[in-house]
């Protein structure tokens, strides 16, 4: 029996570890991937504070390091299940099932993909899906941002801090952006649009990013625009399948908490990225990590279980 | 006029004011002492995902090294007042005056010293006043935990999670504590009590404590105890004097917030150890340092300021 499994290695995920396994409880890190989450996908980061620059493999392994040093049992599994039964919880995975007395959800989000040539040979050397994290390597460059929903025109907008140039590429002819929120783009003089296109294909050099090639599905000509980024915003979805039958999401799939990152089942915490909430950072999902872990150590001392 | 001025700079408000810069705002930073806060006081840190372990004024530079790239303002300011103009607000030193378009409360609690022999001598050499910060490092040794209130019994107990014992050294010969703490630490075979004591030196050789002298305050005798560490819970108490006119603190002096770290007056932010919350930790206050950051924009694209 564990006192606490936690679900992902992602910055909250490693970092709850940290701090249950600080307390001297008895955790299991489970993860179907390397430890990092994201951050293996990520070129370079500039805004976790304690580093200038460094690369997203590079903080992981940094994260995890210490991990294993205070004793967090760390292994490879897929969650398909949590059971939350009377006495303690069940993790069940493809291959096995573990019991714990406490669960903590750090399974992140997922950004829907293009899925075209180029978006995978170029991320992080100009493809985004981050303008909060990547918007700052952009400083007078021209850019582009597929998508027509809120996420894409906020953050299209909030791209012109920097860039020179923003154009808008979106598969209709109308935004489905809150109304106020595409007036703002209207209103800026940075920002262009090319509507009814796609991207056909992310182009560059053997390094970076140059261009794009849409397609204007309406004519079927194509066009190439020169641009050193591309910001995909077409959907950004929560990994909740397995917890579906816990009823603590959202309608979208969010799982809700409070300020203590509780959900509504005792002894059932969510962080990062999967939790519904305003801003999706490393920094933000460290500070969610160490609050659940000493919830996870609060709570079981509630129920004398430590 | 400033888009917004973070007033503090620790971790907190270090990463305020980076997300804030990261977003081509006008920032300044005030800091009435070094930048990093209270990690400036603390030897060695173990628990910011991202190092395995750390000197506290070295994570404090590294924090604070690329502010300066990214524009941010650093001065020396004893902030006195913070007055909310109609059209913006004001920032007022001991010297200065500043008009800012938003303000960031980053200013910190600060512990009630015993103000004895040995007390600074020894800080981070066994004298802690953070059983989670500094607790692991603990393992097996003999604590003494000074203080009788809610924070003082419930950190002996946490501490019993490493010590081997926990000696609680009080003034008085009974506990302040809420009845189900005080029920925990006497249940717990490692805490024994020290009533109606005061420590009066803190005992070390070259490098470590080694132990407390203790007083009898009933009877004025002195008694010799040997342990490697000293928690000192007699006081927590935020640093929010100079905010008292804006009417954002609780009873207890502490800032109330929303989850987007909004205080009830709008361009005004509070971050890290300064706000009502449960856990203070490195961990916490970057993450709220991000929200904040991300929120001034927010507002001042509302406002139609940026």
């Amino acid at each position: 029996m564990y006192d606490v499994i936690v679900i992902g290695a992602g910055p909250a995920g490693m970092t709850a570890a940290l701090y249950a396994a600080r307390t001297n409880l008895k955790v299991l890190l489970l993860e179907q991937g390397a430890p990092g989450g994201q951050m293996n996908n990520t070129a370079i980061i500039e805004n976790y504070p304690g580093f200038f620059s460094i690369k997203g493999p590079e903080l992981a392994n940094k994260m995890y390091a210490p991990l294993v040093n205070f004793g967090v049992e760390n292994r490879y599994g897929v969650v398909v299940e949590v059971k939350n039964l009377a006495k303690y919880k069940v993790v069940i995975t493809e291959d096995n099932e573990y019991q714990t007395k406490t669960v903590v959800i750090a399974t992140g989000a997922s950004h829907r993909l293009l899925g075209i040539r180029g978006e995978l040979d170029y991320g992080g050397l100009g493809v985004s899906y981050c303008a909060v994290c990547d918007g700052p390597f952009f400083r007078d460059k021209v850019l582009v941002v597929v998508g027509g929903g809120d996420s894409a025109i906020e953050e299209a907008v909030y791209l012109t801090r920097f860039a020179s140039k923003v154009m808008i590429v979106h598969r209709r002819e109308s935004l489905r952006a809150q109304k106020i929120i595409q007036e703002r783009a209207f209103a800026n003089p940075k920002i262009s649009f090319f509507w009814n296109c796609i991207v056909d294909e992310i182009e560059g050099d053997d390094h970076l990013v140059t261009g794009v090639r849409l397609k204007d599905i309406k004519t079927g000509k194509y066009m190439e625009i020169n641009c050193s980024g591309v910001f995909i915003y077409v959907g950004l979805y929560p990994m909740t399948a397995p917890f579906i039958n816990l009823k603590i999401m959202d309608d979208s799939g969010w799982i809700l908490t409070d300020e203590e990152m509780r959900t509504k089942i005792p002894g059932i915490f969510a962080i990062g990225d999967v939790r519904k909430k305003m801003l999706r950072q490393i920094t933000t999902s460290v500070g969610e990590g160490g609050i659940a872990g000493q919830q996870v150590y609060l709570y079981l001392q509630d129920k004398k279980e430590v």
